[in-house]
């Protein structure tokens, strides 16, 4: 049983945290602090925690409560992880930031993508969860490495959710409802992320992304076009993804014929990836759940590495024709 | 020709105001004021008038261009417009109001409602607009005044953009995806303009209403449940509905079997309504646009007879077989 | 461990089922016969259960495999259940029909509205399971039997999975898109449904009852507008909805002040509840999933009850500050 | 003035077709022949047509009432055109066909590519009206044709009306809600036709196409990644697009910092158009009504051309800072 305190905890992405924590059997929960709505019950935000009967935290409330061997889980907006991060860590408490602050190499923090680093998660007090785009993308290419792609184009389609819940403009319903939206065209904050793993892989091609706002509350689809500088074998790319994700309970590589759906991860930590070839381009689609595999559900797979708990524990698993959801 | 003045343009009913104002063939667009957006170019926020090429105008603007003869919508916010009419009224120019301000008695404005005050509101100076939520409940109830009605429940439902384009958490696409979700259930500030016009009608019933947001971005449902004392003729109340507004080219009385549609009234002045009795109870459905027939499309009608315009100029009308957009 | 099949299970109310009950932990899935879709992945039509990895099954394939103890849900459209029903019973299994088949006096079947009639599905072989219009409209409105309502009005608003997965013009996402659609305005088929049970709790009042498409895919919101012969006091009203749901996990009545949330209550048993007086008008709102709690999640709470697992099994519990998925 | 018939008139495009015909100013609506719903309101299918105040015309109508000089467009499914379309220029008619019969070489019919074949479509009576996607990405790409591009990449968005009124499961709101689904990835029809003008511009790039169902009515974006040999200048990437399309009214090739709009192009023969360069790729985007500029409005332009109308006649003309809608 381990305390897990969550910081900046009215954003969209830690609110799907403290909906999975509170169902985790192995997690008792500490202090769930907001600055912008502490006291407030977080049900009348969050409907779907109603249950949970607690109010947000005021503002200091994680380091008045941390205490050694306690997780903490930092939610708030990029840029805040720099400071509270050290401190927590001072008290001997294990951490997982959601923000990009510590992403980018040199870092003090490990990055949490465990299809890499599942080892060096293991052993961290320290892990930067990667962001929601980088993890669709790199599920969608890594497995691509070995076939030396000289350019990569991804086209990539965010829930509305990622942009946050600060209100904007641009995140209105009236501004979002009957657009596909393009943004970031001047180059987005999550390339270098992908690039440094592509980079960490053996992936060398230069990267064109495109993010784009689209009629939905929360998952993501990633199409990520890969070119080679020769006509690949179908079945040898298919084989390189099938073996890349052999026992990942969190990643379906889909039979020819089926394409990925968000619905079906949203909620989860799982992806689903469609592979094909046209002539020498790899077409990998991905679907995530930005909040679940993008974010909050990534963390509590991460959380479960660091403490040595089943790896799927409060995430569902699947065993023959068992769901458990 | 005449010259329209808009002041707090870059809300969702004025920019329409601005749209349709643009296309009206009586009509030179003069100042676009905006505080919030002073400078910026409208196409950038309403990409429908991409082709106006303008920005919108700083503050003061209006005022300071405003000339004897001159029309000036008013757009700004609930409260504005107590400052800024009189002053415009000085000028020597005609004024609608969009607000809230001076819908209720006593006003020096004539309440906006054609189908009531078409003669009031042709020699007027000044026009306060109806509000959307009034302007649908109005049309699908006072053709029963006659019936007399002993209570009636007013259930609404509006797109949006009827919350305004400042933003706010609950009307982030996020917050309004996959709800239908009441509010101002304590009262809401419709309630006493629709219970003022029903008493101008005769109309004594106490009011239930319920508004809530719709997961759309523009038009109104309104569906008004007027119970009787007696059970009245199905034919009798749905001759009063079609002779109240025989000769009306914008309002609609469905045939049975039709329900009202949203979809098709966006954009324009039309409503369309639907009417039945249940034993006592009279059901009437009225489909309006909030930002067209419930604001900036009433206030262009409301503009064309002041000015001695045909009613539905820039407005459409329709004639035979011919749609005339 | 009860064996469960599943006849009609291609249809979007079976497939909710399909989805809980493979994660029910005192469940081995049987047959999921499907007569349109027989042989195809059930993946690939719901990919939310693409880890199960089943076909649906032949028709014949329930009444080939069930034996005396299993239970069988039937899920195939209006009319089936009539005659497959009696011959599933002769096997020895005990039956859920979720089809409207059963649910009308006289019926060989128990209404397996639990709040009611908890004692007579605990030795049931049959059960009818109720609509998703009448669940929401009976949990908004049997509290206030002992105020004897004279009029009651029924806005209610449905996602559009209610209109079944048999392709339609009316279900198209361009037809539903942008509007709130009225239907059934000559009379619903549920509502001798719901007139049977408020005649049982001495809820005299004759109903009128208005259904609406809205732009959501799950999820149902119904507003009851109850007409009072005097004005009650708010606190006495809300104390007979507080105390008719005590001890009670699935309902929530809210406090004052919170709206019930249609995606709070989505892919649950749950419903919410909000309560308030004006003048002698009692509003009572009520969230359910249609699929959930309006038909699904209600019928595995109603087979939960049946075998004597524990009511919620399989649906989520509340225990004090931990929300159990 | 000329008399207009419109065969397969309850499809999306075709529907859409009535709303522009029934309000140009040089055309009486002729017959409105539809198979599947003769006889019935149009009004009752399309609300937005409710004012034309007519019913679907009996199979054969076109036939029995086309004349010489008579316009035709042909609205019906895929492979019905071959049939009818002799049939109807043997009586001296002309004609536009919407579905794909007759846009691959060798061709009886013109290809409606008005940026091309301007001249050719004056002197026909016989155009094959390009696919929506064709459209949209032969608008973003042949202005690239210069550079010689070595591999472009077409990552398609359409709205939902792109699959027709026809019922059909992968149609239905509930299945395309929270969806980005992408199809035909084995090859779309469209492949050829895009490939075909490619050609006879100059363009020899091969072609990764994925064309995408998004939850919108009606709209596209698609998204043309160009690989270039070499980096080219930005400058002169934009000149091309902007020189391409001067003084072409329906075109609009944003500046940098905008994105195009799908909102801001519905209803219209209008494209919106952004541009950029990343190393060695050209990003363009272009947003398009999939039903006016990819199918019933760029009919309507081509119809005037084919005429000697004003080509924007009945489509909105834009001249200064007064939008004439």
């Amino acid at each position: 049983m381990t305390r897990v305190h969550i910081y900046g905890a009215s954003g969209y992405a830690a609110a799907e945290a403290v909906f999975l924590f509170a169902a985790h059997p192995e997690v008792e929960l500490g202090a769930l602090e907001s600055a912008s709505h502490a006291g407030e019950a977080i049900g009348a935000h969050f409907p779907r925690v109603r249950t949970l009967a607690r109010a947000f935290d005021a503002p200091g409330s994680v380091l008045a409560r941390v205490q050694s061997g306690d997780f903490v889980l930092l939610g708030g907006s990029h840029g805040t992880a720099t400071k509270i991060a050290p401190e927590v860590l001072e008290r001997g408490a294990r951490v997982i930031d959601l923000s990009g602050d510590f992403r980018l190499a040199p870092s003090p923090a490990v990055y949490g993508f465990a299809e890499r680093y599942r080892a060096q998660i293991a052993q961290a007090d320290f892990v930067a969860n990667p962001g929601c785009y980088p993890t669709a993308t790199l599920l969608a290419t890594l497995p691509l490495a070995v076939f030396g792609p000289g350019q990569i184009v991804v086209d990539a389609k965010s829930g509305v959710t990622g942009a946050g819940r600060t209100p904007s403009v641009s995140s209105l319903f009236s501004e979002v409802a009957g657009e596909i939206r393009a943004y970031g065209l001047e180059g987005h904050r999550h390339e270098p992320e992908i690039v440094q793993e592509w980079r960490a892989a053996g992936i060398e091609a230069p990267l064109v992304f495109t993010p784009q706002v689209v009629p939905i509350a929360r998952g993501m689809l990633v199409n990520a076009y890969c070119i080679l500088h020769s006509t690949p074998c179908e079945q040898a790319v298919r084989d390189a993804f099938v073996s890349a994700y052999a026992d990942n309970p969190f990643v379906r590589v889909l039979d020819a014929g089926l394409v990925p759906s968000i619905t079906a991860v949203n909620g989860t930590n799982d992806a689903e990836i469609h592979v094909s070839v046209k002539d020498n381009v790899v077409r990998a689609i991905c679907a995530i759940d930005n909040l679940g595999r993008g974010a909050a559900a990534q963390a509590v797979r991460n959380f479960n590495i660091m403490y040595g708990y089943p790896e799927a524990l409060g995430l569902g698993t699947v065993s023959n024709d068992k769901v458990t959801l």
